[in-house]
């Protein structure tokens, strides 16, 4: 049987030279593999006492969304600037050359709440821990950060230290 | 009892004056909101013989990726111009000012599969006949498509005329 890693294609040199980028498109387009990262993604939710499902833009939509339907949460979105409609709270973060920033809207998160954090890849942490500030901003609580896949010897968790996270796939060397 | 309409917050004048935003996600971060937007269109899926799912981005993936994994079926993705790594057809299409251009994975629907597309919004119609058009040259037959809502006024139907379009809300005036 097909495990999910067998899912996931490696594209070289993506989005730019020496970067080897594990592409998660040809996983949702298989049903097998599809139903096999939602089904893995959701272990790790079993028995965590939480409120709010946050994803970050885009990939993370993808697989926050049919967690929080399968789980009756609310899902809130984590985006780059601009897009969000309301008022929102905003994080800028080092990207390697540059910053980014990311919001979320003010009312997406209630002082007190349990928040798991959902992405589709732990890299450098830099988007993760971004959000998970703006989740604290509001006055939330990061219970746990889950991806589906983690390139190891980037050092995401580093970064992402005093949090719970969890990764489904885990690449030794990026 | 709530109905899905009363958790579309209206925002004027974004993302800029004279346009009036139908923002979903005030539906996606209330739990009873999310769960009645899949749950209305899981109902126009119902009877329908298909084989893959088609999510423009990005709010689009959040509704297909829900019931892709419900029913079992592949998710394939509409995305921006140069966020798909792999090999893609491309469609351009004009907007107010200028143009954009959407692409698919060439691999991500194959001759004769029967495609359901699906986005939160119809409103003119660009993105939903460039997405159209991109799974046709792929060799897919498009099946349906399927929105959220849908803003009646700017006639989106009739650039999509000959598709099979089902909406859930509709609204009278934009």
């Amino acid at each position: 049987m097909k495990k999910l890693e067998d899912y996931v294609e490696i594209i070289p040199d993506f989005p730019e030279k020496g970067v080897i980028f594990r592409d998660i498109t040809s996983v949702l387009q298989d049903k097998e593999g599809f139903k096999l990262a939602i089904d893995e993604l959701l272990k790790l939710f079993e028995g965590v006492d939480f409120d709010v499902i946050a994803a970050a833009e885009s990939r993370g939509f993808i697989l926050g969304a049919p967690i929080a339907y399968e789980l009756n949460k609310p899902l809130v979105l984590v985006r780059k600037k601009g897009k969000l409609p309301r008022k929102t709270v905003s994080e800028e973060y080092a990207l390697e050359y540059g910053t980014a920033t990311l919001e979320m809207h003010e009312d997406s998160v209630a002082p007190g709440q349990k928040v798991i954090l959902i992405d589709d890849l732990l890299a450098t942490g830099g988007t993760l821990n971004a959000s998970a500030k703006l989740v604290e901003r509001l006055g939330g609580k990061v219970e746990k950060i889950i991806c589906l896949m983690e390139l190891q010897s980037l050092k995401g968790r580093e970064v992402l230290k005093g949090y719970d996270v969890e990764t489904v796939i885990k690449y030794e060397v990026n």
